[in-house]
This record gives structure tokens, C-alpha cells and sequence, in this order.
């Protein structure tokens, strides 16, 4: 009997569809699920009369595998993926390849990836993106881990992502250890920014212009036309024409409360621990946090009082401004989230190639667009750029896009709606190209209370310069003394 | 010979004013630092006549203290305490207390106090703030860890701490395990947020009004004299009539990168692990790593242009709004930071005492100000209140400040003048008080493209629906298909 090229540990949606794609592909897949009846059902459901061979034990999953084997993981992320990589070690010879494809920490799979070198095996950790749709007909893919293993999964894993247009695979190799799902990670922060500007948008649209979904649908199909063309403008644009069964939109009938957790939150912290200004993401993490607290705010709404500015003025120029403004919040966010992972590569060792990421992007995942591929033009014409926003395209776009940007953060700000992931980018951007910050100020007042010293604008870097600004009885510092 | 009321372990800066802070109120004082001929120096300088034992070693240390013992910690955070505490233990007996006064991550406090019990002794960790001067004159103290340890350390504490105008000691019990270190995390954080409004409001005074260091300096002095009246005020008018050798304001001389590392990031990370929108502190911080990449800024500020508007109006009227942003986004600052901390008492079963922690900060530290004055009677009026903003006295503090808060944050915007701080604190009030946020949207994508569900304005709560958004071929979900 034919043995399989890869196996696969948990059907769920993702390792369904995933399988589906691989056997479409050629591929012989061998499945199996903990959860007893998972594996049968699908053998007699999607999975009949298709090069699937349905397993009913890790030692038969593995029995079933040509050498070297590898085998994918769909599986629940934390420690799910520990025990069955404790269950398949044992079952593995040298060379064996386990991939992770779920939701994993970073750190985690940079772990794994070490415990499982030790034994001989070799360890993918790869971001997949796309949701249930992407993983049945292409999703995007970062894998990350042994380099050694790359070779072996490349031709599956090629076969069955997206292809951007010119046939090019939105999957490539990132990098050692957690390398492919920090990747991952950003990716998801970035998504959760990109649904933050659609939400300001719309909900700008909604409550300071008073537009009915109908006219917000013909704002975002328009909008997916040119720059903003992606797949989160898309959907939005087909969400607001949904109907529930009384004819009313569907949109309006759901509850204003998200939930966070995992990849948007680890963004977050990542970029506090690389000290990477990472605003937008960070705001359109707590914005979910504050939707959550519904019953909070509503109480709030009738204690807390706003101003009452209803919107007067050229509703076809604001709209295009608003268009602006998330173009230009969205440059913002994309360049703070490659500053992230440019920050990570330095300190894991990472040698990470931003235009490919870029390429892994484009097609596939949720935050697909052609604005990705701008980004990769931009990496492919200026490969160490230091920021995104420095790139002539993306200069001249925000620099066009700006004063719009402006008058429509200043709106909700007149009007009591709140822009918080557009007007921090605007605050980051306005930083970022602000030669003299306040922090000198900081410096002083940190040396004034807990003689931090300072650095001096004429003396040489390093120098650091202490004063005794309030001629305390404390201490033995002299005034302007220079303590290198 | 008389035996010593405390010990104390590392004798810088701090644990020598601290130390000098205890004699001075009557008690004895043994004092050991590991680096050769530190005590010898202290105690033939500051320390020469006066009730300390200087030691030589840990032996030493204990030898001299009265039982049960008491010794204080005044060392570097990190594995210096953990290397510390595993000296100490085999020299002291049950009952005997560790006090750690460093900025300690609180987990690692909470971590230690159970080892330090486990082996029968008793163990706090405490918050210390005030800096050199405070830990001389009286600190700001925050002790949290075995609360049996409390009566007998009691004394000592509250008789070395801050006072507020009617005696009140700025130093009382906050909690178990890590209580107290966490409470210290929050007051820094804090600190970082107070700290960046102040920097935003010099700057725009700076840089869009174009004013010198003595008319700000005059701001300031005056903002001093009532509602803003603060420790961080007070020193800004001082810093701002500094003058250098050459009679310029010093402050022009000083380098604008500031540092970031421990207690702001601690905090932000501590803040998306409970969920909790702490966006003011959270810009606060990236604030900093922003001004800390000063050669990146100097050069974007040659490529990426801005717009070019100068002021024009009443310049005393925008002075009067920007005493309006500042003092609304610092309570709004404060507001999250509470919530930081009523959300952590219930991750970590402290019974936190939120009148008295605005004690506590209310002097001594760095934070200290009439505001906190404000937020102890908030707490005192409704001791459960769910968000600060909600108390009648902030409620209307802020409705009599807003119209000039989004006047400045609109100039802020409009100029290119960066207020990340005060922008993002108005996003917060405006969603918090929000009925309806665009989180329904975000629902929508979410379902779309993850079958992630969603609940419905028209039924209970915990009820999740799906629908079938895009009629997809993939998956078998019927459209508003009831799923729990």
C-alpha cells in the first residue's frame, strides 16, 4: 500500500480543510484526530474516494508515512502541542520532520524547536492564515524553525498556499526557531489594526455623518477599487449590505463587543519588550478591551456627557478624507509593525527578508491587499529601510493623504467619536518626524528627582550629565557635574 | 551592646537615606553592604556618631538584630535578591521578616514571599518612591507579601514615611504576595503618563505658541496653585528657570532621548494581560522609545514634511485649554490605572484598599498632588465605584475641561504638534462613554472570515450566532445558524 507523504494531527475546520487542499494537490495525507469519530466520519464524508488514509493512533499515523516523515499539527496551542510532541518523539526516527501550524506562542515554538533538534527531529513552526476558506484553497503561510527541514516541506507547502498573480507563493522560509510564527504574530496584530480603521471609518460614517449601511457599502466597494483594495475593506463591504430575516441590516443586530486574547495581546507585549513604539496595534488592542466592558460603557453613556456636534459640510470631501485617513493610518501601522519585526530579527538572530513577508502577505491571509505589494516594492527598491514611511511611495501617499488625515481625526475629536487607532497614528507619525521631542524635559525631570543624569545636545553621545536642580541637602552631587 | 530595631542590605543611594531616614526617628540601624568598605565609608561619614552597627558580613548582620528580625533589602531587582534571600534564609529563624524596598517585577515578589514562607520566615515587598530625597526626608510606601509580617514592620514604616497635611502616614498595607510591588508598578506607570502630559504641554507651548522657557516656567508656577498643584509640576516651573554657564535655559541643552525599561513596560504588559484599556500609559511609554531613536527622527524630519501653521488667537485662552486637556487627561490616566488594579485584586484575591493606596501616593512620591487628595475622597464617597471618571467631582472636572481639551488636541492635529498622550486619553473618554461602538462590525469580520460567532443586541447574552456570510462552498454553517 501506498504510504502517505504527510500526516496530519487534528481534524478540526483548519486540518480538514488543510488536508482537503493536500490531497487536491497530489498528495497522499494520512489523518488522524484524538477525539475518537473525527477520523471515520471524515473517511466517509469529504475524505471518501480520496487519497486519504484515516489513522487510528499516533503508531499507526506514523506507520503510514514515507521517511523522512513529516507530520503537521492542527491542534489547540499551549500544551496540546507539548504532549503530542512527547507522544510522536518516541515514534520518529532522525531526520523526521513535525510541523505546528496552530496559533503558537513565539517562544514556544523557539523551545520546541531546540527540544525537538535534541532529539534528532526536526520542528517547523509555521504561521497559517486564511481561516477555514484560506486553508482549503491556499492560505498564507510563515514557517519557521529547523532550516534543515525546509527543503523536505517546501514543495507541499508551496503547492498548497496562495499564489499572488504572477504565480509566486505566499509562503517562504522566515527564519530559525520562532522566527515564522512571530511572524505570524505581527500579522495578526496588524490585522487587528487594519479592522480597528475599518471599524473608526465606519463607525465615523455611521454616527457623525448619519449614513445608513446601504451608503457605507457603496464607501467600502468603492474603496476596494484602487489603494485600499483588500480582503477586510471587501468583506466589510459585503457585510453591510446583509440582511437579517426582517430586512434589516445584520450588521445592526450584533452586539458591539469584541474579544481578545492571544496573537493581538502578545503583539502588544512583544513590542513593549523590544521597545518598539507599536501605538496603532496597541490602541486597537484595547479598543477590543473597552467594547468587552458593554455594560460598563452603557452606563457610562448616560452619566458622561459629549458634545453634540452634528456634521455640516461636503459629505462626498469628507468621505474621500476619511479614505485618506485610513490610508495613511494603515502606512503607520504596517511601518510600526516591520519596525517590530526588524527589532526582533536583531535580537533573535533572525535573518528576516521583509519584502518576502511581504510577498507571504499578499495573498491568502486576512490582511491581504495590493497595498502589500507596494510594500514589497518598497523593500525590493530599498531592501534595509529603516522605516516604511521613508519610502518614496509611501512619503508621497501620506504626504497626500495628510491633510485629509488631519481634518478627519480633528472631526471626531469636535464630535465625541473615538478615533483612537487614526489619531495615534497621526501622533506617531507627527513623532517620528519630529527632530526635537520633549523628552528633554523628561531627562530633566528624571534627573531632578532621581539624578538619572542626562545627555547634552552639544556634548558627545555617552556623556551623561547630572545636575542638582533643587540644591537639596541630599546627596553630594555637585551642580552640573560631569560624571561621564 | 544594644542590638539593632533593622537590618539593612545594600547601603547606595537609597538604603543610605533610608537608613538615615530610620535612625533619625530612634532606631537603631545595622547596616552591611557586599561591596568591601562601603560601611567603613558610611559609617566615618554620614553615619559617624550616630545609632548604626556597621557589619561586615551577613553573619554579622544577623547577629545584631533583635528578634524577631527585621532586614530590609535596598539592592539591585533581579537575581541579586533571589541570590540575597538564599544567604539569608539559613541564618535566620521563623518569624524573622525579609523586607525587599527595590523595584521588584511583582510576580517575582509574589514568588518569594511564598519560598521565604515555605522555609517559616515571613517576607514583604515593598514599593518605595521619592527617590534619594524621599527615601531621606519620607518616602511613599507601598508593602504587600505575608500579612503576618505587618504588626511587627508597622512602626518602623510608618514612622520613616510621608506624611499628608493631617499626619496620615503615605505607607499602609496594600496586599498579599505581590500586592504591594504591583501597586508600586501601577504608581510608575502612572508616573510615565504624568510625566508625558507635562511634556506635551510644553511642547505645544514651545513649539506651536512658540513661548520661552521663563513664560512657561510662569504657566506652570501658576497651574501649581490649584487643581494641578503636584510634585511634577512644581519641579517642571523649577527646570524651566535653570539656566546654563552661558545663561541659556539649561533645558535647551538636554539631549530629548529618554529611557525605558523596568516599571512603564511592566505595566503595559500587566495591563493587556488583564485586558484592561491602559492606553494613556501605554503611549506614555512608546513615547519614550519613540524620543529614544533621536538620529532616526533627525533625519525623517528632512523627508517626511508636515503642515506649516502657526498660531493665531488668544494665546492666555489656548493657555487656559491646555490646563483643561492636561487636567482631563490625567484623570482619565489615573481612571485606567485604577482599573488596572481593580482588575488585578480580583486575577490575584487581593482585597486592595483604593482610598488608601491615593494615601499613600498622596505624598512622599514622585506622583504625589492634590489630585490624589481628590481620588481619596472619590473612594471614601463610593468605595466600589467602577470607573474614577463616573465620581460627581471628576465627572464634572471633566465636562467643565472638555470643550478646551478637544480644542487643543484638535490644534495638536492640526499643527503637527504630537500629543499621543492626550489624544489617545480623549479616544478613551469618548469610548468609554459610548453606547455603541463599531465593535459590531469587528464582530461581523470576525465571523466572516473565522466563524468566530457573535451575540445579538435582541438576544440574552451567551448566546452566539453564525452566519454564512459569503454562501462559501467551504464548511457545511447554515446562514444565522443558532450555535449555542
Amino acid at each position: 500500500m501506498k504510504k502517505a507523504d504527510i500526516g496530519m494531527i487534528g481534524m478540526a475546520v483548519m486540518g480538514e480543510n488543510l488536508s482537503m487542499n493536500m490531497e487536491r494537490h497530489g498528495y497522499t495525507v494520512a489523518v488522524y484526530d484524538v477525539w475518537d469519530g473525527v477520523v471515520d466520519k471524515f473517511m466517509e464524508g469529504r475524505g471518501k474516494g480520496k487519497n486519504f488514509i484515516g489513522c487510528a493512533s499516533f503508531e499507526e499515523l506514523v506507520a503510514n508515512l514515507e521517511k523522512p516523515r513529516v507530520v503537521m499539527m492542527m491542534i489547540r496551542a499551549g500544551s496540546p502541542v507539548d504532549e503530542t510532541i512527547d507522544k510522536l518523539l518516541p515514534l520518529l526516527e532522525e531526520g523526521d520532520i513535525l510541523i505546528d501550524g496552530g496559533n503558537s506562542h513565539f517562544p514556544d515554538t523557539a523551545r520546541r524547536c531546540e527540544y525537538v533538534e535534541k532529539h534528532g527531529m526536526l520542528y517547523i513552526g509555521t504561521g497559517v492564515s486564511g481561516g477555514a476558506e484560506g486553508a482549503f484553497n491556499g492560505p498564507s503561510m510563515m514557517p519557521g524553525g529547523s532550516p534543515a527541514a525546509w527543503e523536505r516541506v517546501k514543495p507541499i507547502l508551496q503547492d498548497i498556499c496562495a499564489k499572488v498573480d504572477d504565480g509566486s507563493p505566499c509562503c517562504d522560509w522566515v527564519g530559525e526557531g520562532g522566527a515564522g510564527h512571530f511572524v505570524k504574530m505581527v500579522h495578526n496584530g496588524i490585522e487587528y489594526g487594519d479592522m480597528q480603521l475599518i471599524c473608526e471609518a465606519y463607525q465615523i460614517m455611521r454616527d457623525y455623518l448619519g449614513m445608513t449601511c446601504d451608503e457605507m457599502h457603496e464607501v467600502f466597494a468603492d474603496w476596494n477599487k484602487d489603494i485600499l483594495d483588500s480582503y477586510l475593506i471587501s468583506i466589510t463591504a459585503d457585510i453591510l449590505t446583509r440582511k437579517d430575516d426582517d430586512g434589516q441590516p445584520l450588521v445592526d443586530k450584533i452586539l458591539d463587543t469584541a474579544g481578545q486574547k492571544g496573537t493581538g495581546k502578545w503583539t502588544g507585549i512583544a513590542a513593549l519588550d523590544e521597545g518598539i513604539p507599536l501605538t496603532l496595534i496597541g490602541e486597537a488592542v484595547f479598543a477590543r478591551c473597552l467594547s468587552a466592558i458593554k455594560d460598563e460603557r452603557v452606563a457610562a453613556s448616560k452619566v458622561l456627557n459629549g458634545p453634540a456636534v452634528k456634521f455640516e459640510g461636503d459629505k462626498k470631501a469628507f468621505i474621500e478624507d476619511l479614505k485618506n485617513a485610513l490610508y495613511a493610518s494603515k502606512i503607520v501601522s504596517y511601518a510600526q509593525g516591520y519596525t517590530l519585526m526588524r527589532s526582533a530579527a536583531k535580537t533573535y538572530g533572525w535573518n528576516l527578508n521583509y519584502g518576502g513577508i511581504a510577498l507571504m502577505w499578499r495573498g491568502g491571509c486576512i490582511i491581504r491587499s495590493v497595498f502589500l505589494g507596494k510594500i514589497k516594492e518598497a523593500f525590493e527598491n530599498t531592501p534595509d529601510i529603516t522605516n516604511l514611511m521613508l519610502d518614496p511611495y509611501f512619503k508621497d501617499a501620506i504626504e497626500q493623504a495628510q491633510a485629509g488625515w488631519r481634518r478627519v481625526c480633528a472631526a471626531g475629536i469636535a464630535s465625541g467619536v473615538p478615533m483612537p487607532a487614526m489619531t495615534s497614528a497621526l501622533a506617531y507619525y507627527d513623532g517620528y518626524r519630529c527632530e526635537h521631542l520633549p523628552a528633554n524635559l523628561l531627562q530633566a525631570q528624571r534627573d531632578y528627582f532621581g539624578a538619572h543624569t542626562y545627555e547634552r545636545i552639544d556634548a558627545e553621545r555617552g556623556k551623561f550629565f547630572h545636575t542638582d536642580w533643587n540644591d537639596g541637602e541630599v546627596g553630594t552631587t555637585a551642580s552640573t557635574q560631569y560624571t561621564v
